[in-house]
């Protein structure tokens, strides 16, 4: 089954400027993480954008479901910044995308720095889309989230379940 | 929903030995590897055995089953040499576990290496057995079998679906 | 023969904060570093401040020139922000120290990044301060300069020779 | 001031094998290791062998001294094995090379391992070869050592000083 890994940027592909001493993007670490993780599933990665997602806005939300929707795959992960991620996974699922399979992650700590949990949330997101069913999901911290069941708790930091 | 982790050693905890110059087992990396990941699943560690799974002979194996049966929780992970993982996943399959989703999980890289895809797989491994159904699992490098579709190809090191 | 290491922040010890995404600063990395280092060499560690080189006033300056001045040790490695490291060994040559050795030295990237020039700089550090004579100089990438022989080059970064 | 690093293997530049799961050598990390430290030292590498010491032989030893002879640089560092690193270093001081300033340096965790003190070692000995007077010493764990003034802890791992 070949899944198709969207990239929007977010503290996942944050990197260091060794001359403005600022976070900033460059390129995707993706498939250097799938490399590293010897992924063997078939995977299509598509760089979206580059942003963080307190920058994210209407039309680039708009873009990211056009290209939900313009995907060959059924599977589709996000990688996403933290912040707006459930409002991103919420314009998704507002979108209908029918039978596909969507799962959101992201980082909370730059999979540049060696204490990321980038690559344990990655193992994650490409595992459940491939078992999940149809829907929106987002899969943070080894959990997966229906769209509309989880909040991130801007104190904690954490993702959580809500009634 | 609270998992197990039930760990038997393999490539995934092996340690470098500063006087010796050998690869040898201390005590398992799996906690050090969850808060990484930063990981919010309820999770039990248990630890069976830190061996090479070249040296589990079979009563070895009979105390992982019996091990699994026990398990309180459903889902359990089984952190396992790549070697004799598919072995491990018959034995476990003929036991006849009932209700229990059990995925086996390794690594090609020790995770005290720079360049392991521990945790990748745990982050994989901890997903999928949140969602598979009841059964036996082998999860490596992103995808998921069943314990009769898959073989470790020695040659290239990879696990591959049979017919 | 001992030495003291006297902290004051920098990339060194820049950390990333998960709940804002912005780099800040907590405990120094230098104990963690020596550990890693397996540094046998006995080592006094004062913290004097934990800023941004660039954030250092004349107070903050005078503070570091003061605390080198009672090191009981003749040998003093200051870590510090690249950007005004050689303002720094300026104030510190004037001071006129006698008789002791001082090394300044820093970080391109943070320590807590895994691709950091910290763990060099330091091994490098701590190495030309017990050899050089008595003198303040800045070690950076491999190399050391006496005070008055340098500069930061602010376009590429790097600390470079003057005439 | 051009130094030059010559590589013997060690532990340095150990690797893990993944289909074997043993310790190997391939390339050295040398390389690699300069940029991480972002060297702005000018540096000749040459590979003379890449073996543990314990297998080095009196051939071998003759090589290593042939070739600092013939090094037209006045500084050398040579990364070494721990075990037998003060039998080469008697050697090279047998062999009486004059004016140079020979350096030599290892690890007690392979550079591929998370932990390693490898980048530590190695900038502590590219800075020891551009200051110390002509001889041959041992650098380890931020220490210098003159050639017949160490000896290895066997039971400890950590050289240390013999009166």
């Amino acid at each position: 089954m070949k899944i198709r890994i969207l990239v929007t940027g977010g503290t996942f592909d944050k990197e260091y400027d060794e001359l403005t001493g600022r976070l900033f993007f460059r390129d995707t670490h993706v498939p250097e993480m799938l490399r590293r993780g010897r992924c063997r599933v078939e995977v299509e990665i598509e760089t979206a954008m580059m942003i963080d997602s307190l920058d994210l806005d209407e039309p680039g939300r708009a873009e990211i479901v056009r290209r939900c929707r313009a995907s060959p795959e059924r599977g589709v992960v996000i990688t996403h910044g933290t912040d707006t991620m459930v409002e991103t996974a919420r314009a998704l699922a507002q979108a209908n995308l029918r039978d596909k399979t969507v799962v959101l992650t992201g980082a909370m700590v730059p999979y540049a720095f060696g204490s990321s949990d980038g690559l344990f949330n990655l193992g994650s997101a490409v595992s459940f889309v491939q078992v999940l069913p149809p829907g929106v999901y987002v899969a943070m911290n080894g959990q997966q989230f229906r769209w509309d069941a989880v909040r991130k708790n801007t104190a904690s930091g954490v993702f959580e379940a809500i009634a």
